[in-house]
């Protein structure tokens, strides 16, 4: 058995996830990854997941299956169409125009967390490392510094572990960063890119390269000086 | 469509959460029911909540399907036996012996909140009932006042209600409450407690009369003067 602490990384798929999981290797922790099955409209991030956390070898690799379609009220899991071509600049766009982004999945992010404190609990993990950062921040209120601190403070108090004296740790790397930033030290850590997934909207394994999220990732990569190695159509 | 407050009331089956909604219900709320399958040992609980929910005639009933055995670690989900006759006064036992009981499921009502918090939020709800209460609170770390304070903190920095200025409120009306008490509000609310299920290790409809719940109930029924309603081996 490994003397390494262990984190739980929440590890949608994405540029992001992928990164943070990258940066929970490069700081010593023993990993397990956490994804979800809920209801998104595809599964190609669930894929991308898998391909990333076998990448990393990861301890173990949950994929906790639940369907937030029963709720309604998102573009991620409803019949609504997803937003493409937002803006020139994705970016200022997200920042600064409409307030919450329709693609925005209520409560989505609080409930990630409060299975990655279950988990965390029962394989004795006391740190969790969360992919949000600073461009999702502008738009979804559950990407916050105060959200995650507020969360924190949640898993000490209601969990055995953290009534036994166990500080749970909720790590957010990317938070301060912008997208080419998360990028250069994604590439500094030789985190594959290759195999992560981040639109909305594919047609099999190839990115759309409209909606929000391909926006986002494309401004990334092309303001950080490097190609983005998935296909767009 | 009605000018009464939305509620959602977390919902188990249970004495406790159905006398939670009885008073939500008395206290003029629309309520909106949320239980969850989540791979307990049998479904009778989910059945009462169904029975109950309808007997209070909720705008919206929803039953989100989960599998909390992903994680394992508590007698509830995972394949290890439920104690049976543990002292002859419960309560005391309860309150005093063992830290945390190994019916402890990890993160549980972490991960209800958070669900509760997502369904009040595309419902337009701003109030949330949790039937936790006292002698759940010696055990359970996720049933103490610290506990739902700091989730309340949660709901309104990661959701786009609370960004927008509504205040969500969680209510724990049973908190301070002892059994009897609550089964004394809940006979004069008129709570159908014949509905109602406690038991963690059943035979069909029937409660054991052996497991904690079981044990917890009887005695709250005696301690009330009382006759528990529901069958028992």
């Amino acid at each position: 058995m490994s003397n390494a602490k262990r984190a739980v990384v929440l590890l949608s798929g994405g540029l992001d996830s992928a990164t943070t999981l990258g940066i929970a290797v490069s700081r010593g922790f023993e990993c397990l990854a956490l994804s979800f099955d809920y209801g998104q409209r595809h599964l190609r991030e669930v894929k991308a997941a898998e391909a990333v956390a076998k990448f990393y070898g990861v301890r173990r690799h949950v994929t906790q299956k639940m369907d937030l379609r029963t709720f309604g009220g998102s573009a991620l899991t409803a019949e609504v169409a997803v937003p493409k071509d937002r803006g020139e600049k994705p970016e200022a766009r997200s920042q600064k125009l409409e307030g919450i982004p329709i693609t925005y999945v209520p409560a989505r992010n609080m409930i990630f967390l409060a299975f990655a404190v279950g988990f965390a609990e029962v394989a004795g993990a006391a740190d969790i490392f969360l992919g949000v950062n600073a461009v999702d921040y502008s738009g979804y209120p559950d990407c916050r510094p105060a959200f995650v601190k507020a969360f924190e403070r949640v898993a000490n108090l209601g969990t055995r572990a953290g009534v036994e004296g166990k500080r749970f740790k909720i790590h957010a790397p990317l938070m301060q960063m912008s997208k080419a930033e998360i990028i250069h030290t994604g590439l500094t850590l030789g985190i594959p890119y290759q195999l992560t997934h981040s639109c909305y909207d594919p047609v099999g394994d190839t990115s759309c390269g409209h909606c929000d999220a391909c926006l986002i990732r494309l401004a990334g990569f092309r303001e950080a000086g490097v190609t983005d190695p998935i296909e767009y159509l």
